[in-house]
């Protein structure tokens, strides 16, 4: 476990997975509870909403009124997501958000045509005009993603030579527009990475760009993204998305298919277990993960909120 | 990954381990058709039951009409656990179990003392006393086992040396006994294992005893289940207790988080997607899943059961 990182980076996701896929309603100011909440653990990033319209998303329909009502604290930066021309301009709207784009490619074309209709080379094409767009507005491009990067419900296993030519392409249509990205984020949007495949895709990526960041974008759909996020951690990643409590997923067997976010709590805990500094508040965090759980109204997936975390059972029993 | 191993042995733990656990009170019916559902998966070795006093464990009441009850699927041995010579001759009345034991010791001390009433001298004593009655009785001792090897809530962290010393005296108990013992068990009794302690321990007993066969026993009460047995699978260790759905949890740790085993068909789907074999049908498995979580009649801990396996998928592509 050599390559382990000496911090992590965690940027969390939990109130725009998770309120984007809750039946709800919850109610905006119970939202805003959670958002303030998390801002007090020590993360530094907290992706709050998601720019897309209210008819289709019923849990963003109140994206605004989240945005206008929280408690900004110092050090946090909290983020807006948008997946369009339109999303991007309610972002621009929104002073109190940090900023922070990235081009985006899935390395699924039967999952493209199917979610978004649109071929590869429209994709492309969709790219390169947003990436025009953040070069107008001044919106810092931070990252080239790649979705589905494992493997697709619709399509199988993704070949790795496929998602590093889209990372190519990406990094190309960065280039056209004079964009200088330090960041990887690969996604494993429909849960098919194994810490098989998780060692081999981030190698080679690591091989072919050794000077920039890796981030992963893990889900825990069938039960590896601890395990996955542990076999990044070897392979030295230190930048993860995840969401409290494993918000944006649920055990009900209803939801079936549910693509909760790797649990940021219990990624912590793993953190903390390997000496890997996180610098949040694991006891602060797992008061959030519990709040998260009571506004939802139903269990969320994360094991660490009701199992406990060791660094604390380790204080008590030396004080005892 | 080089250590993998090619096959892997699961003894299923889940019928006793989740109706000990579970509040119910479950119709004695119903508990054998999840035992008679999951002995048509391919899964080899079935604990079945708990030879407890009722009066302690309600869900153990009815442990004698459950042994009358199964049918007897052809390749299965199905078994039964006992603590102390009560038990054991309950078992020893059951001509439908087949008979396996185990020398045992907690690593802790203070759990020891808490739970069993007992020092650690007159634990070897009471283990001493076990070893005498299963040669008497001509039960096949298979195992030397630690539990708390990792941690423990009441006492902390376990120096491996400790654990080390724990299989040396059961070892030793089993050659005065003529004992030739094949499988050491190392057992995560309160989920305080990591992948990297896993590996750390199972390096350490590998080691010293190069020619046993090592087994993990690991809970998932931290989330951490599948990413240690993912650490123990790259160490090469090829035999693992696990408990279809997440059944079941450790009634003794007076912790109101304690989860149960690592999930069965959680780990045959992991094994599955390194290449090991399992010699289990996962989708049979996967049916047992949903029987018990029908059965207990809330939600249980395992993803794969509501995320679906890859190798179904994969199937059904390649037919599309």
């Amino acid at each position: 476990m050599s390559d382990l990182p000496k911090a992590v980076f965690i940027k969390e996701e939990g109130p725009r997975e998770g309120f984007q896929f809750e039946k709800g309603p919850i109610p905006t100011a119970r939202k805003i509870e959670l958002i303030d909440t998390l801002s007090k653990t020590g993360l530094e990033e907290i992706q709050i909403v998601s720019f897309v319209p209210g008819a289709n998303v019923p849990g963003m329909a109140d994206a605004d009124e989240v945005v206008a009502g929280f408690d900004k604290a110092p050090g946090v930066r909290y983020l807006g997501m948008w997946l369009n021309e339109k999303g991007l301009q309610r972002a621009l709207a929104s002073p109190r958000l940090t900023l922070q784009a990235g081009l985006m490619l899935t390395a699924s074309e039967t999952f493209l045509l199917r979610n978004q209709k649109r071929t590869m080379a429209q994709n492309l094409e969709a790219v390169r005009r947003m990436a025009q767009l953040y070069v107008e507005h001044r919106v810092p491009v931070q990252r080239v993603s790649v979705a589905a990067a494992f493997g697709c419900n619709f399509e199988g296993d993704i070949p790795r030579s496929k998602v590093i030519e889209m990372i190519d392409s990406l990094f190309a249509i960065g280039d056209e527009h004079g964009l200088d990205i330090g960041t990887i984020f690969l996604a494993d949007t429909m849960a098919w990475a194994t810490p098989r495949s998780i060692r081999q895709l981030v190698g080679d990526v690591r091989e072919r760009w050794p000077d920039k960041t890796i981030a992963l974008h893990l889900h825990d759909t069938r039960g590896m993204g601890i395990a996955n996020a542990c076999a990044g951690l070897e392979m030295g990643v230190a930048h993860f998305d995840a969401a409290v409590a494993g918000l944006g997923g649920c055990p009900f067997a209803e939801h079936k298919g549910a693509a909760g976010n790797v649990c940021t709590e219990d990624l912590v805990f793993l953190c903390e277990e390997l000496g890997i500094e996180t610098g949040i508040d694991i006891e602060a965090l797992l008061d959030a993960a519990r709040l998260a759980e009571d506004i939802v109204g139903h269990p969320l997936p994360g094991s660490v909120k009701s199992g406990g975390a060791l660094s604390t059972l380790r204080r008590r029993l030396q004080r005892a």
